[in-house]
């Protein structure tokens, strides 16, 4: 498109996004070089102070910017409780709910044989760690309810049964199919309160 | 999400792109930090790059890195020939068919009174002063067919005529490959009108 290495370069870089195809990327070339290009210089700022400054908590494997995430290091909360997301938009939407004060271990994955995501991929091993510190009386698994979720929290809930601890799932007020970050807060609230 | 500001910030930097809600930009996010740093990387880079390289063509007006771009450079063309197009895109598509050998005018947008986009914003008078060079004798409007591009291409053949320019708009008609009984019905009065 046009007469610019540059240009192509930019419509090339955004094609890597999930979701975006040649004609969104075109689109969104043409939208911040005509229309935004402080749009532009912001966004390549927040890339790389993204790409430089996010790590993954010790403790729960989400995104922060700290060794240990404020959640993990938050004493108000129940030790006793750990509960298992796929992504931090899910631990997002529990934790919108309000009715949660337990904390989190976030997969940032789920098992996906298919795409060779195996129990290494989604540091399964960690988890079982960190719900072995001797605080942790139950395990909440709040995978979402697709088959790939389902079949991580079957493999996470035998392994952690194996070890000697509480293994609960979200109770199936969540409609089946599902994925967490889409559903409305309220099915959510309930599902925490009647999970088995 | 999680407990990162510059997760946040990269967040809402990706929602300014066109088509990109929260949910879209959450899972971008996602992504580049979790699967692909080095796209974000060189997302920042194509961005920066772009911003700060790329320009109008003075005589175009088009995207290119140089103050003339390489199709106004290229001395083989047809410089009695100025079509006239909304986008990088569309100029982009019409140079694919091989079919034309002339110079181009991007406009780089439509008329869009609504969204107080009038011909001030539009260039036309960059438009204008280009067409009266004295080399062009035709200019051909090829201006999207929507409610926008017509009014567009309206607008641009009275001001030209006016001027005792030779003034030619894209074929109306029924596309190749289609069938009659598929096709809109004023498609097909149009293209009954303009038959040749």
């Amino acid at each position: 498109m046009a007469d610019s290495n540059s240009l192509d370069a930019l419509i090339h870089a955004l094609k890597r996004l999930p979701g975006v195809g040649i004609k969104s990327a075109q689109r969104m070339a043409f939208h911040l070089l005509q229309h935004d290009r402080a749009g532009a210089e912001t966004l390549a700022r927040a890339l790389q102070e993204a790409a430089h400054g996010v790590r993954h908590c010790e403790r729960c494997h989400t995104f922060t910017e700290h060794p240990v995430c404020g959640t993990c290091q938050d004493s108000r909360r129940d030790a006793s409780k750990l509960c298992v997301v796929e992504t931090p938009a899910d631990q997002s939407a529990l934790e919108r709910t309000g009715v949660y004060r337990g904390l989190y271990f976030v997969l940032m994955g789920k098992l996906s044989p298919l795409d060779g995501i195996g129990p290494h991929e989604i540091g399964l091993k960690k988890l079982f760690d960190r719900a072995q510190d001797g605080m942790v009386e139950e395990v909440i698994l709040a995978t979402n309810f697709t088959a790939e979720g389902e079949a991580t929290a079957h493999v996470i809930s035998e392994a952690l049964k194996a070890r000697g601890l509480g293994v609960t799932r979200l109770a199936r007020g969540v409609p089946a199919g599902s994925e967490l970050e889409y559903v409305d807060l309220g099915t959510i609230a309930h599902a925490l309160v009647d999970r088995r």
